[in-house]
């Protein structure tokens, strides 16, 4: 079957933009005669290779390797498809390289492994890690997201970074953060509530405990997580440890009412009733793409600041004002490891953009704000700097 | 340590030229605003994903995986300099890279591996492969990079091509070609010597054995090998079946004198001496790199024909001018496999290329000659289509 008996369907334009892929790798070099060749390749890139060998820092400077990001998937938990396979998997993690060098200049290689089990996947990253300056790991299923990133960000010594976890978490922490403000109320007076202990959930979850949230509930499918449910998994344990100080049990309505946030992590619908119960000035973000948990325009009838997934509606929590900057930060002061500081940096930097402008609809800024990535490149570096991970 | 610390190395032009490296990864695509990445990204790309989970062959026509190619090294038989490792080898698979972008517009990624073990390099290239429209073996040593090759050429449904193999073979077999052509000869009328019994001798002689050279013997670090040679390697053993129709024995001093070819893939020299006892009309392709075995002022004494491996003398044998076409040809008809007659159709269309201009300082087109990839990349799509290779 030839190329061209898919061609109807390039009718959609989303199929006809992917046409050939996304992504172009180019020569930053010139490479017109004999000359050149002799510089960039043979015999002059021996005495290059030989250097490195001799001093192995080296590589960092007359490599590419410092500044190009892996973007490693199994096809596990792919957007809201889910488990869809490796290949079927590449235009999402073509699309992220594509946003590492759009919005950071940062060159990014998709890899889209067909093993599944953790050992595999930490071996195999851990194999080809010598040609990365970081490893972005995207859409793994969890719980073996989790393990995965602990176990690579021990092993190497280059930032390895779960964006579904993190990349989420920084942006909601800035987005609380900046909706608190606007309705006059810090972290520390507001009880949140999250639908969803996948990846982000988890993620989102401890990086508002860590940002000072005044209590935060989580439920999943099985209803409220608390200390002492039975059949946990290791990581919802932690989050029972962390979360949940009143101890509520039940379904997520119970924790719902009268709770001043609602955080929408998992696609699952919450009716207008319910909403109807939170408290006065609630705040509501319905993260669920393309279809959020709360429609906007339910949720503005009851809380006086909604922030969503879809950049058709005010206040887009979109992962891509926190990964290129982030990157971009710890790259640049060749970082081993991007830590829970360098993450809060990069959620504060990000709420400080908003700075007088803040508004109900305007808590958090765009993804095309060119201040964004040099703000939280700028933040992460320098708390990279602080806390000793930095190696330049 | 900065940086600017390693300033001074850059006096040396090649240096200069590699700092930041060689590669840059970019968009294909435009990102404007949030409905150039509604298609690019979420939501758009969710509808390609789900095609391609429906029907996986889509993989090629709507991602960058059928036109790129991996070039894979564990850093083991890294040019002249042999083991150095992942890191050091970088510039030499960036470089790669380049080539591969430079002379054929073919998407390149150097991936080297920190594993040295033959079943887990195999295994972690097998894992990448959904990511990949080929891979390119790059400076791995003998024996285990015929292994590798050969199961992952079984594993694999994309081209697997060793190019310190392959790539010499071609340019190594069109040379000689045309060598015998311009003294009047045919290759079934040349005995023929090779010195070096790595990865290049082995597929040298395998592919001039398959050329029907009249007879070839070959010389490792213990002198010429023939059947029943104790202590032979798997890949020796075999060599020593197809080669060496005389069952010479003893030091390659003694094939030399009188043979008609001398094919020098192992920088050991060979001295005024010994050149002088080969026959008359011979023919010296010396092709150690950056020091030939036989300088070519002194080979030109004795032979008829002088090829190296360097720029700067007539008759360069450069990998360059097989391994571009060879993928661009085997990627454009997505052929599952490069088969020995793709192989074979590589070099006989570049031997063909030089045509009418053959003269003895001529046997082989530039590297920059710009007929060199369209030509073999049509002869080794041909061939792949002719025996069933090709998958469009």
């Amino acid at each position: 079957m030839t190329t061209d008996s898919h061609a109807h369907l390039d009718e959609d334009p989303a199929f006809a933009l992917h046409r050939g892929g996304k992504l172009n790798v180019r020569s930053s070099v010139q490479v017109r005669d004999h000359d050149d060749l002799a510089l960039a390749y043979t015999p002059g890139v021996a005495r290059v290779c030989g250097a490195i060998a001799d001093n192995s820092e080296l590589v960092d400077t007359y490599t590419w390797k410092s500044g190009v990001v892996a973007v490693v998937t199994d096809g596990s938990a792919v957007l809201g498809l889910g488990d869809i396979g490796p290949e079927a998997s590449l235009p999402v993690m073509e699309g992220k390289s594509l946003l590492f060098t759009e919005f950071a200049g940062i060159n990014s290689v998709p890899i889209a492994l067909s093993c599944r089990e953790v050992d595999d996947i930490v071996e195999t990253v851990a194999r080809m890690a010598p040609s990365f300056g970081g490893i972005n790991l995207e859409d793994i299923s969890a719980p073996r997201c989790f393990e995965i990133e602990q176990r690579l960000r021990e092993r190497l010594d280059i930032p390895v970074f779960h964006d579904d976890q993190h990349g989420t978490a920084i942006v909601a922490l800035a987005a609380l953060r900046n909706a608190a403000r606007v309705t006059g109320r810090s972290l520390g007076d507001l009880r949140a509530v999250v639908s969803g202990a996948g990846a982000s959930g988890i993620a989102v979850t401890k990086m508002l405990v860590a940002g000072g949230i005044g209590d935060i509930a989580v439920a999943d499918s099985k209803g409220l997580i608390y200390a002492g449910r039975g059949g946990l998994t290791p990581a919802k344990d932690e989050l029972a440890e962390i979360s949940n100080k009143s101890g509520l049990t039940g379904s997520i309505e119970t924790a719902l009412a009268g709770a001043d946030v609602f955080i929408g992590l998992s696609a699952g619908e919450v009716s207008e009733e319910i909403v109807a119960t939170m408290a006065d000035n609630a705040i509501i973000c319905a993260m669920a793409n393309p279809n959020p948990e709360v429609h906007p325009d339910v949720a503005r009838k009851y809380a006086s600041v909604v922030a969503t997934g879809r950049s058709d509606f005010p206040n887009q929590i979109n992962n891509v004002l926190a990964f290129p900057g982030v990157f971009k930060g710890a790259l640049e002061v060749r970082a081993a490891d991007i830590t829970e500081s360098m993450k809060m940096a990069a959620a504060n930097a990000l709420a400080d953009l908003v700075g007088d402008d803040l508004a109900p609809d305007y808590i958090i800024p765009s993804s095309f704000d060119t201040r964004v990535v040099p703000a939280v490149a700028e933040a992460v570096a320098q708390q990279a700097r602080a806390e000793g991970v930095a190696r330049s």
